[in-house]
């Protein structure tokens, strides 16, 4: 195969140009390359031979125009996050497995993008957007379905009658972080979490807190930043009066709560409880054994790959995951 | 805006209803849509009512057949891991505020996959392929550059006419990091690295290794599993006799390694000098203080970016990221 010194200037190999070198009709390539079509034995060497030759690829964005474009969009931000870089890492290879291909669409530093993002993939024409991040306009999820397009949502607390949302407990769980801090005898519990103000973070705020009145303890919500190490590592250096007992509505947040309060000389969990949620790769590592609530990646993947193979309506719009308690070394 | 119950049923709202709509010719709902092209001022606002009422989306794909994709490719692995998800998040937001759109092709779990994923690249008529993981062939290479489509090999080593090299100076570096262990009064020195034999990391391994029988010192390569961290604690729990100065081919390895040393008693840096490679964000953490080395993303991004934007053979073929030392705790 020969190369021209500036490929760029070259032009993808069109089955037009297969077509004259094989001395068949265009139409005789197109049969070869369509499955199930019709074509003879001879003319399909021939073809195959000249497409070889010119190193010719089946132009898949022609066959949209006519076809489904195979292309699942997802709209995501905080990639570089351990809880979103793993679940893009387990979606993007579901999705080839079952023959997609994943375009990613990252909204960070951009609020207003889920809505330019949403857009890009009509005009990708994509089968299906899966929201991980963000909360676009009521109209623009009309405009995705009406062009066709699946909206999967995933932990949005979305209510929209064709949209799909995939949930998560975050109140329930939060409630169930306050319970476990009040079995191991905290009295003094404080929520950490950030300023994003994301719709999952308010919920397990508010679950926490509500928790916390109804069992009458004294309880403080520390807010500061973005949900990032960092700013866990800050709210534990601006403590005056230590609570016993944490709930991080991050692992994120709890890692760098845990090491600054770990500086600060504060035994965990002797003199103090804490407990995550999500159960990234970190929370695992020795120097953490954090504590926290899974969430369950396999089983939210799964459930969206059974959604993509399946009609719509066939599944209920809402699925909203369990999460477990996963033990380690912040709880007594 | 109505919607029918099934709106997967439905298929994408086309230039022709809307051109129906609006009482004008399909040339002219194009013509409105193109820019440049001419079109009365009253025909343009008729087309853009109807297209709004349908809610039509231009169909970019119809526009690639004749025009660049925009879409980018980009093959990749270890999403998962700090180190390629921070890559992941910064290259495609880059991407995208110069108007292209990421393509991920997650060839994790398949060693062959990378072949297949250059052909699916070529199939959507990608504008480039970065290739982040993997080795492709040569032929595979040649076929995409045929077909125009440029290829940018990220930490490859790979050695091709017309494909791009962004590459780090792997042995370089990590002779540096034997000449900081041999500064810090190391005798008996040790190189961690990982079963996945990339060519990256062995480069890594052979530069430290070249470099500590040079300098004379008692050396012991440590290689096990996956580029982890729980395979860097593997190999600290295997070690009989402790060396007293440590490089870790990857921060990940580091990590791992380090809390699994301070387990068992050892103090570093008092016992121990540890060097890693990367700068992920775990790096900085307080639990790790890492010395380590950095891998300039951003720079890299940039690099990136300004090939996909200047014309073929604008740049040298081949660019080396310079990598520069970043003391922290481990070191003394």
């Amino acid at each position: 195969m020969s190369l021209s010194p500036s490929p760029l200037e070259k032009r993808f190999i069109s089955a037009l140009q297969v077509a004259e070198l094989a001395g068949v009709s265009r139409s005789a390539v197109s049969r070869t390359f369509t499955a199930g079509a019709s074509v003879s034995p001879r003319t399909r060497a021939k073809v195959l031979a000249a497409a070889q030759q010119l190193g010719y690829q089946v132009n898949h964005l022609a066959r949209c125009l006519h076809d489904t474009s195979r292309i699942v969009s997802l709209i995501t931000t905080d990639i570089s996050t351990p809880f979103q870089a793993s679940f893009l890492d387990q979606l993007t290879r579901a999705l080839q497995q079952i023959d997609k291909v994943a375009m990613v669409i990252n909204t960070k530093g951009d609020a207003s993008s889920v809505a330019a993002a949403l857009s890009q993939t009509l005009s990708f024409r994509a089968e299906a957007s899966i929201i991980l991040s963000g909360q676009p306009q009521k109209e623009l999820i009309d405009k995705c379905l009406t062009n066709g397009q699946r909206v999967i949502l995933v932990n949005r607390d979305y209510d929209h009658p064709h949209a799909e949302n995939i949930r998560i407990d975050n109140e329930g769980t939060a409630r169930s972080a306050l319970a476990i801090l009040q079995r191991q005898g905290c009295q003094r519990v404080a929520v950490v979490t950030s300023d994003v103000g994301s719709v999952g973070l308010e919920a397990r705020e508010r679950g926490f807190v509500a928790a916390a009145q109804a069992a009458g303890l004294e309880m403080e919500v520390l807010r500061y930043g973005d949900t990032s190490y960092a700013s866990g590592v800050t709210m534990a250096a601006s403590l005056r009066q230590m609570p016993d007992g944490v709930f991080c509505v991050t692992d994120l947040l709890a890692c760098g709560f845990l090491d600054e309060v770990r500086r600060r000389g504060i035994r965990v969990p002797e003199d103090l409880v804490l407990i995550g949620f999500d159960d990234i790769e970190q929370a695992r590592w020795h120097a953490y054994q954090l504590t926290t609530f899974r969430q369950p990646q396999q089983q939210m993947v799964q459930h969206i790959i059974a959604r993509l193979q399946a009609s719509f309506g066939a599944f209920s719009n809402d699925y909203t995951c369990p999460l477990e308690p996963v033990w380690r070394g912040t709880t007594r």
